[in-house]
């Protein structure tokens, strides 16, 4: 899993049925303490807003964190570091 | 998921049966509002063009974007970003 | 699969129901016997503590090694190395 | 979805018997029209020789091109580039 | 696919049940007939010893190259190189 904080919404209107509703966060990753120059965009699944310090789940386990486990992403942030 | 701008069509005409009529499409990945230098090449689901900037899922989620979900692609454009 | 020393606990008060109980570590990964700069977060199922060195699988197959196989993650500590 | 040039044929007598009567190909990979330094072995699935340009497909999605799904490969030629 | 060769035996006593059995082995890769400075750790299916070089398939296919496709691994030699 990967760690990092929110930095930006993403908006799409034109998009994949499935992924209605699903609220778009670009994320900076964090390794060791230390802000990456790496990014990514995750749905959120937790309440998760800018700022905030998020665990991310990449792959076919992102979308076990979905109430629609076939909508077509493949990171989703599942928790919110403390 | 990934964003980035198409940049180009990719035509192949010898391919596998279930991707004949998929529309490839070679997108440069953008990371916190910058063009990076990394390439992919998705099938579009969403009617993008070249220069718009779209939305990636990759990996097995992005097969549940495509009408046939057994179709051997692996990156699929879901969105295109407002 | 990867191998690591078990570095820090990442703490998440907010998560997926799917994974309360679970301790996230975060590893610093070794290639070739030396300490690299990568880093991620996985799921323990053997009982690693802070300094461990640990083998790491990845994406699908890292559920495999949980009670609950449909937990949101995409990384688990399968072993602890001698 | 991944661009490249097949580079060199990978034999392999001891093998998986799944994997018995694959061609495995090295290609060098092609991002932005440019050639780069990143290569990878794919299971041919349409008659890709040396020297041509090719798409491939990693993940889950690549053994939907063979006959044989189940097949323990990650990577396969799905297209030849016109 | 990847390609590499076997550097090294890694031991693990405390580990997940699935993996009792299991050869890990540390394997350098090779990319263009050059050795890389990239490593990763596969199980053994074809009886690979240190030196050999060896095909390795990662993620959800390397498990169908072994007895127990429920073992969580995410990275299997599934052939020797000639």
């Amino acid at each position: 899993m990967l760690k990092g904080i929110v930095r930006d919404n993403i908006v799409s209107t034109r998009k994949q049925e499935a992924l209605v509703g699903s609220k778009f966060l670009e994320v900076q990753l964090i390794e060791n303490s230390q802000l990456t120059e790496k990014y990514l965009i995750a749905v959120d699944s937790v309440g998760a807003g800018i700022g905030e310090t998020v665990l991310i789940t990449t792959g076919s386990g992102a979308r076990l964190a979905l109430h629609n486990t076939s909508a077509p992403t493949d990171a989703v942030i599942v928790g919110i570091v403390d």
